[in-house]
This record gives C-alpha cells, sequence and structure tokens, in this order.
C-alpha cells in the first residue's frame, strides 16, 4: 500500500461515506419518504435512543486516553453537546423529547428495555473501538459526521411533510446538529489528515470508519427486519401498539 | 422478587430456552429443512464461523478470572474441546472442514473478510459478557447448551437428507458436541444451582442466559435479513456465487 497525500487520504475517507454510510439504507429512506407507520418510527426512535445516549459515553471514553488539555478540551465540547449544562437541555435530552413526540413513555425508552439486542450489540461495539483502538482510530470513526448534514436535512423536511404526527419541536434534536457536526467533523478530518502518516495509519483509519458505518448500518438492518420486512420482532423487543 | 429454590431457578432457565432458543428462529427452521441454496448455506457457515473461533477466547477470559483449580480444571476443558491437543483437531478446525465441505476456502473463512458486521458485534458481546459481568452471569451465560443438543440432532438429519453437497463428514464437528455439550452443561447448571443464592444473583442469572440467547438469535436475525428475507447483503459482507 502506498503512502496517500492528505487529500487522497481525504478523498479516500468521502469515498467509504458515499458507499457505506447509513443514508444509502432502505430504512431511511422509508422513514424520511413517510412510508413508515406511528409504530415503525416509535421503534426508530426507541432504539436510536441507545445510540444517542451512548454518545457521551463514547467522547468520555476516548476524552479519558487524550494526552494533551488541548485536545480534551476540544472533545469535551462534544460532552457539551450531548449532556448539556443543567438539566433539561443537551442532545440526549431532546432526543428523549422526541421519543415523546412520537407517543413514547420517556421510562420505558429510558430504561431500553424492549430495544433490539442488534442494536445494543452494535452501538456497544462502537463504545469498544473507541477505548481498545488507537487514538487516531477512535478519532476516524467519527468522520461519519462528515456525511450526516444531508441526511439531516433531508430528514427533517420528509418527516415534517409526511407524517402529521411529528412536528419541528419533536425534530428539535436536529438544529444544533447541523452546526455541531462540521464543526466537529472539521477538527476531526483535520487531525486524521495530520496524524495519518504511514500507509498502515492511513489504512487503520480508513478500517475504522468502514467499521463505524457498518455499525450504523447494522442499527438500521435489525430496526428492517424487526419492523419493516419480513417484520419478525425478536423475542422482548418492542411491539408497536398497531400490532399487539 | 422472592428466593427461588434452585430447582425453581432451573426451570426458570429451562423456561428461558423454551422462549428464545434460537431452534425457534425461522433461520433454522429452513436451514435444517432443507430450503436454503448453497450460497445460503456458505452464508451461515462463514458466519457461524467467527462464533467458533470465539469460543476458546470466551473460555480463554472467563478461565483467567476462575478463582480455584477446581473450577480453571473444569473450563480449561473447554479449551481443549475446541483448540485440539495438536493441529488439525478440536472444534474450530472441524468447523473450518464444515466450511470447506460446503465449498467455501478457508483461507478467505478465517481471514473473516466478508463476515456481516452483525455476527461480529454479538459474538464481541458474548467476549464482554464472559470479560465484564460476574463469574456466576459468565457461566449462565453457557447455559444455552442445556438446548443444544436437540438442535444438532434435528440439523444433522435435517442438512443431510436435504442436501446434496452435505456429508457425514462435513458434519463431523456436531459429533463430540452431543457429549461435551451436557457434559458442560452439567457442570455449569450444578454451579449455578449452587451459587446463585440471592433473589438478585438468581435475576442475574436469568438476565445473563437470556442474553446469551439473544447473542444466537441476533446472528441468525443477520443471516436472515442478508441472504433470505429481504435478502439487503451489507456493504462488504459475502456475497454467494449464485448471486455475484
Amino acid at each position: 500500500m502506498p503512502v496517500m497525500t492528505p487529500d487522497e487520504l481525504e478523498a479516500a475517507l468521502r469515498g467509504i461515506g458515499a458507499e457505506r454510510y447509513h443514508n444509502r439504507h432502505p430504512f431511511h429512506r422509508l422513514l424520511h419518504g413517510g412510508k413508515l407507520t406511528r409504530g415503525q418510527v416509535q421503534a426508530w426512535a426507541l432504539n436510536r435512543y441507545y445510540y444517542q445516549c451512548q454518545i457521551p459515553v463514547k467522547d468520555a471514553t476516548l476524552l479519558a486516553r487524550l494526552p494533551t488539555p488541548e485536545l480534551r478540551r476540544e472533545w469535551r465540547r462534544r460532552l457539551e453537546d450531548h449532556d448539556g449544562d443543567r438539566p433539561g437541555t443537551g442532545g440526549v435530552e431532546r432526543w428523549l423529547k422526541l421519543a415523546e413526540g412520537v407517543g413514547l413513555d420517556r421510562a420505558t425508552v429510558e430504561s431500553t428495555a424492549g430495544l433490539l439486542p442488534a442494536t445494543r450489540f452494535a452501538v456497544d461495539a462502537y463504545v469498544a473501538l473507541v477505548r481498545d483502538r488507537s487514538i487516531l482510530e477512535a478519532i476516524a470513526s467519527s468522520l461519519t459526521e462528515l456525511f450526516s448534514p444531508t441526511i439531516i436535512a433531508e430528514r427533517v423536511s420528509g418527516m415534517l411533510s409526511h407524517y402529521d404526527f411529528v412536528t419541528p419541536e419533536t425534530l428539535g434534536y436536529f438544529t444544533p446538529r447541523l452546526t455541531q457536526a462540521p464543526r466537529d467533523s472539521d477538527f476531526a478530518l483535520a487531525y486524521v489528515r495530520e496524524h495519518a502518516r504511514t500507509a498502515e495509519q492511513q489504512q487503520a483509519a480508513l478500517a475504522a470508519l468502514r467499521t463505524k458505518c457498518d455499525i450504523l448500518w447494522a442499527q438500521l438492518d435489525a430496526l428492517h427486519h424487526a419492523y419493516v420486512t419480513p417484520g419478525l420482532i425478536p423475542p422482548g423487543a418492542f411491539v408497536p401498539d398497531e400490532r399487539a
């Protein structure tokens, strides 16, 4: 494997997004196109909550490994975004409001009782990656945020136009993400461009981003299998009201 | 929660198997009933290889935490079963022979390159459970072996009668499991009956077995979604020849 220039590396990272980011998954096309029932949207919100609530765990895990005040200050902002500054603020809280907005009970969502096991396994794999792999790989795995503003714009406009049970307040989670994600991914991309110098480091960074895409994709596969086609809900997982 | 007697606890453990063990999954009904193509059987063998090759990792992880020679001797037998005594022996090797028998290339299988990401996440969750939870929970999670002799008998007779590409030699993995699994689960069941004394310990043991069933079920969900219905193979995963 030859060593890439930083621009070539960035192009390869962006190529992974073009191939593997979960905007290409049929479940998202159904979600954004208004093709899901309220129960299916609830299943999405309930499962995605586990991803949201583990994001600050993931960021704190990485924070604890970062060696300098500069890096820790940068990464600490992510915790502020997700955990907020006081009760009732932050991304995790806004996701709970989204879940309530689509008709779920907050305590049920927080309990993670009806979670698909595959959601838990995929999200836990993300925390494990950030704990067990190099700091370069941990930072590279966050680069799916390069691709998120497009999907967020599609999601918000699609869901608002297609679902009468979805309001702008319900989707309040996404508004700050449109500025937070580019700010965060600018930093992470600059870090990877600078620190992935050998061919081995560059391949490791690419593999970490591929794994992160797999983690997001596997969550949608599990939702699609349980709640869309063939609609085979695993034992113990959330059963939407309309099917009960 | 009241404290159960050992017999009540055993009945509750067996009840989890009756409800959640993966013999109830439609993928196994298709596999054993001769309803899969050779490519679908290959996908099963390739993905299940990762489970097989991580079983001794799981057992070594637990072995390292066991406090007495008695317990370690008992658990060491599991490593002997899976890793063998010399090259060409042991359960992992026999699984590779199964994979070759259904037409896969050994090096491809060993590389785990075409693995479904969801298989990796589920199997890694099993190793993590055994590393991170109590010894009681780790041992209880092995109790799916209480339920495996039935499924093995069904699988071997079903696959031999329905698939002309499957021979008794190909399925040689399963023969020793019919005696190893009951021996191992007898020990694990006796351990759990004796050591799960408080209501909390009993509930933790039951939850660990439930999680293990989820780990097995999620692997079949992922196979079913990718290779049966809707047949949506995730980016980068194994594509059977018949669809290439």
